[in-house]
């Protein structure tokens, strides 16, 4: 198969830290063009103010990558899809769950593919995990996501706006990694969102979760974590504990702990790449559901200014 | 076929008011039992405290209907799952999407049937609407869903509480309408929902969505409307406008207004035998789903207290 030529449209941290990286390194795909409204640029590939540009003035692209926030992906992936190309949306893959089923119907309808990608799912420990706990008696599940939303979202105003999913947006990395590694479905009984009283979008939220015969996974998202972080899910068994690490990166299965170096977006190429090759979609929405979910039947508690 | 014996779980309003008299009326039907907390009877039918104490002393029952608060639908639809019977979900079917998606799964697995029920879609102009509209070029939407909270709802206080869903209660009902007769998929770009300071839930919204190619669906949902009530879905074509009046029961078109008698339960529930008798489900969470991605998206403004 010849490489596909991608085009990364949106070059904030993201593109910059761990897409540009990661399709470096991947012979399957040629990194052909950026679109950005910045002068972002990388060696030998051109740059284009918009999609629009790039479709009308630049060399033949296979694939984008969105790299925006939410609020506009729809409408690139939309155009992209119309133009015949493949389409990675980062997470989360849209503003609205329903806009995400619409643009599966467009991807079938043009026979391109649509891969919704999770990148903690690519996590270290993740494969383990899923494939322990598939015959496991699972008792209870503790997700705990606490970060210092000043390190790892420095001026990213975005997230805090009506869409941005505040402290959803390293949240629903959890669910995407909960959705995968629990053998059985689980939905919202109860939810808290502490909502800073300046922006649209929660700060803090702990959430219960339920499996159908009562198995309760309870989640503790806070933004506000200074000093030590956060990012870990620990699952009780009959057969012991599961627990799993910074962000899923490390295994701690009896006593003995797993670590292996981040392969989560080079995992997520790997798999984009699988997709176009087989002619297939990848576009769950179940973590985006929950976070829906837990808008929909949530308490909003008003708290304290929020300000960067 | 042999009648199929029913109990209805939650005998407030819409059980008597609706489902009763479709029941009576049905002989594919035989009411067996009602559940209800309170001193709810029908003329030689026992009632139940708990669906637990139906199922332990009562007489056979093939399916239940839940006619109970969103909140508790689940546990009670995955019981009655579990004790083998068809499963009739008053809307909204449930709390969440992702407990809906639950549900389907759980009655899959049972070959049970599961009906995620929609009045609003057995209105008298639905169908009708639906055809006409199935080849058109629809240049724009417009739906007005106004009406008196206290005329219609008078003292159902869950529908103020997290998950009660406030105006969406009867707003999905319009959602339910154009989710069938649109022809394509919409989803949401933008919405503002008006809350009471006293309470968890919208008294009104104002939601824009689209098409994916841009056509606009503007809807107007408001719980505070005295006088003249509307519940109309007025559709813009290429061919001529179509308008929806009276929640769907007048259908106007050329020019000529039409209206039947209402028999949107009886629709109901002969939609139910059907499927009981084919063996199959329909659960369609579109209309939640868009409600879910109006809580998640939509900017919320807090407004006067409510007062019953």
């Amino acid at each position: 198969m010849a490489a596909i030529r991608l085009a990364i449209v949106g070059v904030g941290k993201i593109a910059r830290d761990q897409h540009l990286p990661a399709i470096a390194a991947d012979p399957r795909f040629e990194l052909a063009a950026l679109v950005s409204r910045s002068d972002a640029h990388a060696d030998g590939v051109p740059t284009f103010p918009t999609l629009d540009a790039l479709l009308a003035d630049g060399p033949p692209v296979d694939a984008v990558a969105l790299c925006t926030p939410p609020q506009v992906r729809y409408d690139l992936a939309h155009q992209a899809l119309r133009a015949g190309l493949h389409v990675f949306l980062e997470k989360p893959p849209g503003a609205t769950v329903a806009e995400v089923a619409a643009l599966q119907a467009e991807a079938d309808a043009a026979g391109r593919t649509l891969f919704a990608s999770w990148h903690s799912r690519f996590a270290a420990g993740v494969e383990r995990a899923e494939a322990w706990l598939a015959d496991k008696t699972i008792t209870g599940v503790t997700i705990t996501w606490r970060e210092d939303v000043r390190v790892w979202h420095p001026g990213q105003h975005w997230i805090w706006q009506a869409g941005g999913l505040g402290v959803f947006d390293p949240g629903i990395n959890a669910l995407s990694i909960a959705t995968q590694i629990l053998p059985w479905q689980f939905f919202l009984t109860e939810a808290v969102l502490e909502r800073p009283a300046n922006c649209a979008s929660p700060i803090a939220a702990r959430i219960t979760f339920r499996s159908g015969d009562g198995v309760p996974v309870e989640a503790d998202f806070d933004f506000r974590q200074t000093g030590p972080q956060s990012w870990d899910i620990a699952v009780e068994t009959e057969a012991g504990p599961l627990l799993l690490r910074e962000g899923g990166a490390v295994l701690v299965l009896d006593g003995q702990e797993s670590r292996a170096p981040d392969r989560e977006y080079p995992g997520l190429y790997a798999r984009f790449a699988e997709l176009v090759e087989a002619g297939r979609s990848e576009a769950d929405v179940r973590p985006l559901q929950l976070v829906a979910d837990a808008f929909l039947r949530g308490e909003i508690r008003t708290v304290e200014e929020f300000h960067d």
